[in-house]
């Protein structure tokens, strides 16, 4: 056996992947768990990543027509009911408020007082809730399509919780909208799933499967949900985003109809889409390694920070103007159409500075030390690569360079994820082999099994079904890009047209 | 009687100001209400103004470090009752969360299920949820001072409301911060309120005056609140903004506390502060008038709209093609240090589209027909003028000097609101005098008094709650600008050293 490299995260991934990851999530100091059962306290540094990726979502949003507004926290219990599948998907999980006061109870504490005479549920989405509005702003065909976003908290009262994953409280934002036509709809539908995988692909360095829910897999009340699905490199997927095409049934619910251009009256059809807090938890699982976090610079709060290093109480005026020198020049640089993102650390704490770096993500750290401002020169590391690996550059082309650089860091991280990825998705056409492959691997780790399955399905709920209950593996969707291949299902031999994803999944 | 010039709303501010008000935000299309008592529906209009003063508050907190964050939404309600003085003050107005699922009752209705062990609150405001994850972050002097913010909705349960100045539901920031001395923390309580006031002052161009409140207003377990308090044009006043030095109560509440660079172990000083979407019905009454919304150009969603005029079918092409350059042209323009927001409105409904956009407030109108063309100029509307007021300007001309235009228009509108609040604010020495000038002024209008008193106070609660209980009217605050100045409490005629502001308030 190896000697054990040490490493700035106990445990392992190998070790223990699920501790590794709330260790993660501790040494970057992006979250801390809260004294609200199953809420989440997101820090600054967990904070800025999540701006940063609804900075861009919204304006992608909004180059698409989208507009912002904001609907109520309190869904009235009765709207909730409106759509039968809807209340009985959230029915489960949903924070009631039933008072609206606090008085003195019995023993002198406080109790909850001034019944509600209708409970009001705390949105867990809010499709019934907004629907109520629209029903009221939509009249006319002249008046569709209608493209509303909202950012917002939404709470699903989860029994099991994992921070970022899945969480009783956690932030989002939610699209909906309104149109003449279903093949509209359809196209809003996939534009935004567009949207979604570009900000996984293109800004988490995330590669992602594009496809369609099975039906026992969609929203409760939709026709179609799409979605994007990642590889964690526990080879579990973590579904990214999903857009709804909900058909006429949210618009029969809440009673959102047009007169259309033919004058006549018609239900209209609607879509919902939203993506959330959860996108963080991808980014930790999908490039972070035994060291820490690894952000992808086109989202991290920081892409540069500047580490000065004085030895001598007579060098630190120098070198900390030549820092502070750098650090202007570099906020002038533009990068991935923003202004850099920079951070000077002037701490004096040894070794342990550049570590708290490492495990914060950041994805070029620059030592400035007198030595180097002797030759105008800096010190680069990459947080891609090894924490020892450190290269000499001049100031002036690591000014010219950086945006380069950063480029370079994030198109390792998508290969680097769309290699694990490709390792571990494997064609399976024997149940037999179906089985072992979602088996532990190893006695020892009982995590680890294969990663994702592409096998043929019958398009029946039983055997989807069957395979869930044997092996909590599901039908992560139907690809877009899946071609068509006659095949048997896997678990029952029936004929099928195409190969699905199945994996275990959060 | 003069006769009734017609206005574009319903009534006029003069007939009947409350309504006046529901009808500006319904014509200008900025909000709604909602099914849910006493929540608001923030509309695309409405909520493109708060995303704008969230912008700018957001870049000047950033620029005095202070980095945001995200608290759990509940609040158990062990939390709030740690600080006496905090829960008394929210406990009759909050809504109360007991069950976390919907289970199906006796007569086949969903009912509450899961009763919790612990009622949740949800948060009125967080100091005491921010305050025990501040106790496990500060344990050292050179962990502070501790900056944070949120931007998040708040609950607070109340009975009466009224669409963005006082809701059940609001969104809002809430700063927090820590530190080692009570003068850094008074410091810091300073600090956000001036930034406030440059909000209100420069952004929203609404005066304000800065001040302390009374103890008796101040926020529930602050040792000294400051507000911004402005007058609206019924001459009522509002609070605009607040920041709270919580002295080390909270911190005592919270259990926070570190270890001094004498290492000795102390308690932490903190500071609250908060701005909320009331700003919106702040801005709409500071500066609309009897045609509606009236948007100062720093914050407008808008702040020109492009109206092409088309009457024969030839001429469409040309007049849409020469829209559309302009408009190109000016999205290039900066103006306050942002890209220029420029709508185009294409839609053919004659003089009504004209109104909308002034109902809805836009700085700047921009005409563009056939005979402008042949000119190469526009005609332009100012919405701070008479809406017939229109002048024709070349279109370079209107391009350089769009900044100017707005530059102006925002200058008038603070001025005017100004000149509003001298004309309604008076020093006041007698007690009858006092009274009168909150009283009616004219039977036909009871809604309608005095404005701002600048009268001498002796410091006394009785005398403060007698003002209150007889008139309604409320001190505001002690202004930080009053001069000293020996004189006597205007209801108990003891010796008082300055005149503090009191109105009616909404």
């Amino acid at each position: 056996m190896a000697q054990k490299i040490k490493t700035a995260i106990t445990p392992t991934r190998e070790e223990d992947y699920p501790e590794w990851y709330q260790q993660v999530v501790k040494a970057s100091d992006m979250a801390d768990r809260s004294p609200v059962r199953g809420c989440m306290v997101i820090k600054p540094w967990g904070y800025a990543l999540w701006e940063n990726i609804q900075r861009e979502l919204d304006d992608m949003f909004k180059a698409t027509g989208v507009k912002n507004a904001y609907f109520p926290l309190f869904i009235p219990l009765s709207f909730l009911e409106k759509e039968a599948e809807h209340v009985e998907g959230f029915a489960k999980e949903c924070a009631v408020v039933t008072h609206h006061r606090l008085e003195k109870g019995p023993d002198g504490g406080l109790v909850p007082g001034g019944r509600l005479t209708e409970p009001l549920v705390v949105r867990p989405t809010s499709e019934t809730i907004i629907g109520d509005s629209f029903a009221k702003w939509v009249s006319s065909y002249r008046d569709l399509p209608l493209l509303i976003n909202q950012w917002a908290n939404v709470v699903r009262w989860e029994m099991r919780t994992r921070i970022f994953l899945r969480t009783s409280e956690f932030l989002w934002q939610e699209g909906h909208t309104v149109h003449a036509s279903a093949a509209e709809a359809q196209e809003r539908t996939a534009m935004m799933l567009a949207i979604y995988a570009r900000m996984a692909e293109t800004f988490l360095a995330m590669p992602v499967i594009r496809g369609s829910k099975s039906p026992a897999e969609r929203f409760p009340g939709a026709v179609d949900t799409q979605c994007i699905e990642a590889m964690m490199q526990d080879r579990k997927a973590l579904q990214a985003g999903t857009s709804h095409f909900l058909g006429q049934n949210f618009a029969k619910a809440s009673n959102i109809r047009f007169q259309t251009a033919e004058e006549k009256e018609s239900y209209a059809w609607t879509t919902s889409w939203g993506a959330s807090t959860r996108l963080i938890g991808g980014v930790i699982m999908t490039h972070s390694d035994d060291d820490g976090l690894v952000l992808p610079p086109k989202v991290a709060p920081a892409q540069v920070v500047l580490l000065p290093i004085v030895h001598k109480e007579e060098e630190r005026a120098k070198v900390l103007a030549y820092t502070d020198a750098l650090a202007a020049a570099l906020a002038d640089v533009r990068y991935a159409g923003r202004a850099l993102r920079v951070e000077v650390d002037r701490r004096e704490i040894g070794g342990a500075r550049g570590w708290d770096w490492i495990k914060k993500g950041v994805p070029l750290r620059v030592e400035i030390g007198p030595r180097d401002i002797a030759n105008d020169a800096v010190f680069v590391a990459r947080r891609d690569k090894g924490h020892k690996e450190k290269t000499s550059m001049p100031r002036t082309q690591f000014i010219a360079q950086v945006g380069t650089l950063l480029d370079e860091i994030q198109t390792t991280l998508f290969a680097r994820a769309a290699a694990f990825r490709a390792a571990h998705t494997r064609p399976i056409d024997a149940l037999a082999d179906f089985y072992a492959y979602f088996s532990p691997q190893d006695k020892e780790k009982p995590e680890i099994h294969g990663g994702f399955a592409l096998a043929h399905w019958c398009g029946n709920d039983a055997c989807e079904a069957k395979i869930k209950e044997d092996l909590t593996v599901t039908i992560r969707c139907v690809p877009f890009d899946a071609e068509d291949e006659a095949g048997r299902c896997i678990c029952c031999g029936q004929p099928s047209r195409r190969r699905v994803v199945f994996a275990k999944a959060y």
